[in-house]
């Protein structure tokens, strides 16, 4: 390293960085072009990729076994990840419950890549057949490689577009966060979600598509169609340029509102991070692996790791045999859902800006012991069994909504490459304003998305449905 | 809960409060009334106050014990903390050590009261006396208290004041956030850092007194005087309005345009993200604990763990004989430092604005594997001894600086409570621009505000030496 002082940069005001930003993923987000070109793309690539699942028994699944030693499921390169039981203890309210739990102790990357096209920020989206999509393709970002993936431990091909993602010099950045995945299922993984843009040329692959943002959010109302990391690194983006379109008190112009930097909160940030650090703080949670045998409420039956009241989840085996993807076969365990998740959010406008109502929640794989979650994240099924008093606040104000108040609802799946046929319905519903119970707050799309500049506070289903309301920011031709 | 709807709050834009927050802390900074008063409080608490430490071998500490299934020091009730082992490896560059280290489970406060007084917001600091100050008093936060001060363990009195920090109704947040001990003496140790304004009346109990900003700006040059915790909280208050006092191109006004929110900035926020993302992603540093008597550069001699070769610290054990203080007499480990460490940073003013050049460094102890350190942080005694290529960057240029670029330099304590007679050099030095290398960015105030309203972005090093830095805010008379 020379010392040699040469002439600094000239600084740039914070402020114009961020609006600059702001405004031109706005911009994206307006324009939406017809989805003619991605149509056919789909079509050619559903000719082209073709991927087959089927279950296997755990206990005759190539590649992997039950570790004698640990209790837990692994693979026998000891590299990918494994599956091992976690015994968690909750203070208030005192509980206590076993579960196999997801340990993948390494940071995936996840990134789009972005360009300007005709003025206008593209991202590359892939079309992306995972194991687990009951659907075969979804919408995938441009990379989604685990380090196993990206150091070839699989013994497959290149990931495509990954050099924009490793080389600095080569991208500008627009986000780069390490974000948690599902802390009920997975033991402190965090993934980078990330959107670099190039200025170089790059022609678009077999199987990948050059979308705006406007496109993707179109998108995001069909059914299992935009996958989980894409709606995770959605949620990242400084998208808002507080600038709404039109002075009306429509929907539209109060979810504009809501993106503007420094615009009007209910609630200051500092407030809203000291609950956050209060409760994080007194949280009782503690968990700690054990052996899947130790887990008294999940056995081992037919191939299968399933609770013995077939609650949750459970673990099953799979073979995959793909064309068009990295590796021709292999197998891995998988988490499938015993019924769909429901990830909901309460909005509601105050004078012109709205506002979501987010739950702090403890998850016993989250890093930080507890994140913002949607205003009700629960399985639909069983807390409907409950007695009203028991079951999650909100659910039944959401599962009852009127029809007029529902601004978006969809099944989207989980993650194809650990959950099989696993799907949520996203739903935001708009109502008067509402009293906040303790675990709750009002909070502004600006709040949430200063909050995703940084890891450890917004869970998976927050940032999912998220990008689900985001999607709903005025396009061309709304 | 009632769920009917009753009106909500009406939304305050978030640039009005965060300018009003700053603004206010602004003026104090600007108010330094004499310190008669100060003088006096800690004339007559001197005299109150006694605090009698000798040390004792670590295998006559009474209420203390070498537990012979871990291998640690540990108290007989289970409770405070205790001294382990911990083995460390790192891969670029490879290398791997043990050292003792302490592990303190629980979050504890550290907080300052504020309150109005004459329009201006005062601080209530404790004049307090810790087993490990080489000189009795310093100037402590309010409270300053672990949770086992606070549920009572230790048998003392109840902790004064702490009812404002604990209870949401009785204060408006400053501050608060939770922020970690050093990483490389305390195993994932956080405290929460507070600042909370009351409009009550509030008596000053003996021993406690109202202090301005700039009045603890003042205190900062004094050696030894302003405590650990109190430089840790000073850091983590969002000060700097955006309006320099005058439109010169001096020091003060290069500082105060570094503190404007929105300010101009040499990297936007979201690559200095970027940057740390990707260290955190990359880092090798792995940590395990185990037992004392593992490490093999570490013995058990004269009462005291020492490495062998007699450098970075030794564990000594302490008793401790304290009138005024919440428990009359008690044992207990302590560090005690070979030699004084450095904590330096380099700043220099790019188009008039103050940039800091920091550092990202992994420490074993640290949550999130990396935090950002001051420029140079280590041991000079050390350093000093290996050859030119292995010492840490910019050692030489800090350490033999001319005096006419020396901003600020004063030795100031490590937290009495666990460290023994332990101080490290507080050094801020001007410079011209200097190339940045990987691991180094220059960075503003403003930026370094942002990120200590979250945790794991600055270590206890670098918010100790930027309170020094922020201390040189222009006061009334400067």
């Amino acid at each position: 390293m020379s010392t040699a002082p040469i002439a600094p940069p000239v600084p740039v005001p914070a402020e114009r960085s961020r609006l600059t930003a702001a405004r031109r993923l706005a911009e994206s987000a307006r324009t939406v072009p017809g989805l003619a070109e991605f149509e056919q793309a789909v079509q050619e690539t559903r000719e082209r990729v073709l991927t087959i699942t089927e279950t296997v028994p755990l206990d005759r699944l190539s590649g992997w076994h039950f570790d004698d030693d640990t209790g837990f499921i692994a693979h026998d390169s000891g590299r990918f990840f494994s599956v091992e039981g976690l015994q968690v203890e909750t203070q208030s309210p005192a509980a206590a419950w076993g579960q196999p739990i997801i340990n993948q102790p390494e940071t995936g990357i996840l990134g789009f890549l972005a360009k300007e096209i005709d003025g206008v920020l593209h991202f590359l989206m892939q079309l992306k057949a995972e194991p687990g999509n009951r659907n075969g393709l979804q919408v995938s970002p441009t990379v989604q490689a685990t380090r196993s993936n990206y150091t070839g431990i699989h013994g497959g091909l290149q990931v495509p577009y990954l050099e924009y993602f490793q080389d600095p010099a080569r991208r500008r950045v627009i986000a780069d966060v390490r974000q948690s995945e599902q802390g009920s299922r997975f033991l402190r993984k965090r993934n980078r979600n990330m959107v670099v843009e190039t200025t170089e040329p790059v022609e678009a692959l077999e199987g990948f598509v050059w979308l705006t943002l406007g496109q993707l959010h179109r998108l995001m109302a069909v059914e299992d169609l935009v996958n989980m990391s894409t709606r995770s690194i959605l949620a990242c983006l400084p998208l808002g340029d507080g600038v709404p379109a039109t002075g009306d008190r429509g929907f539209g112009t109060a979810l504009e509102r809501s993106l503007a930097l420094g615009g009007p909160e209910v609630h200051p940030l500092v407030d809203a991070l000291s609950w956050i650090t209060e409760a994080r703080t007194l949280s009782g949670m503690r968990a700690r692996t054990v052996s899947l045998d130790a887990l008294a409420d999940w056995e081992f039956t037919g191939g299968r790791i399933r609770h013995r009241a077939e609650r949750h989840f459970e673990v099953i085996g799979v073979r995959v045999e793909a064309v068009g993807r990295e590796v021709g076969q292999w197998c891995q365990p998988m988490i499938r859902a015993q019924a769909p998740e429901l990830a909901a959010i309460l909005v509601t406008r105050v004078h012109g800006v709205l506002h979501v109502l987010m739950q702090l929640r403890a998850e016993p794989g989250l890093t930080d012991t507890a994140e913002l979650a949607p205003t009700v994240q629960c399985t639909p099924d069983t807390c409907a069994q409950l007695p009203p008093e028991q079951r999650p606040l909100f659910f039944d104000l959401v599962q009852n909504a009127r029809p007029a108040d529902i601004r978006f609802d969809t099944v989207l799946s989980d993650e194809g490459g650990r959950f099989y046929h696993t799907g949520s319905r996203h739903l935001v519903v708009e109502t008067e304003w509402l009293p906040e119970p303790p675990q709750f707050r009002w909070l502004t799309l600006a709040q949430l998305g200063e909050l995703t500049q940084h890891s450890h506070y917004l869970n998976m289903q927050a940032r999912s449905v998220l990008a689900c309301l985001r999607s709903l920011f005025p396009g061309g031709d709304r």
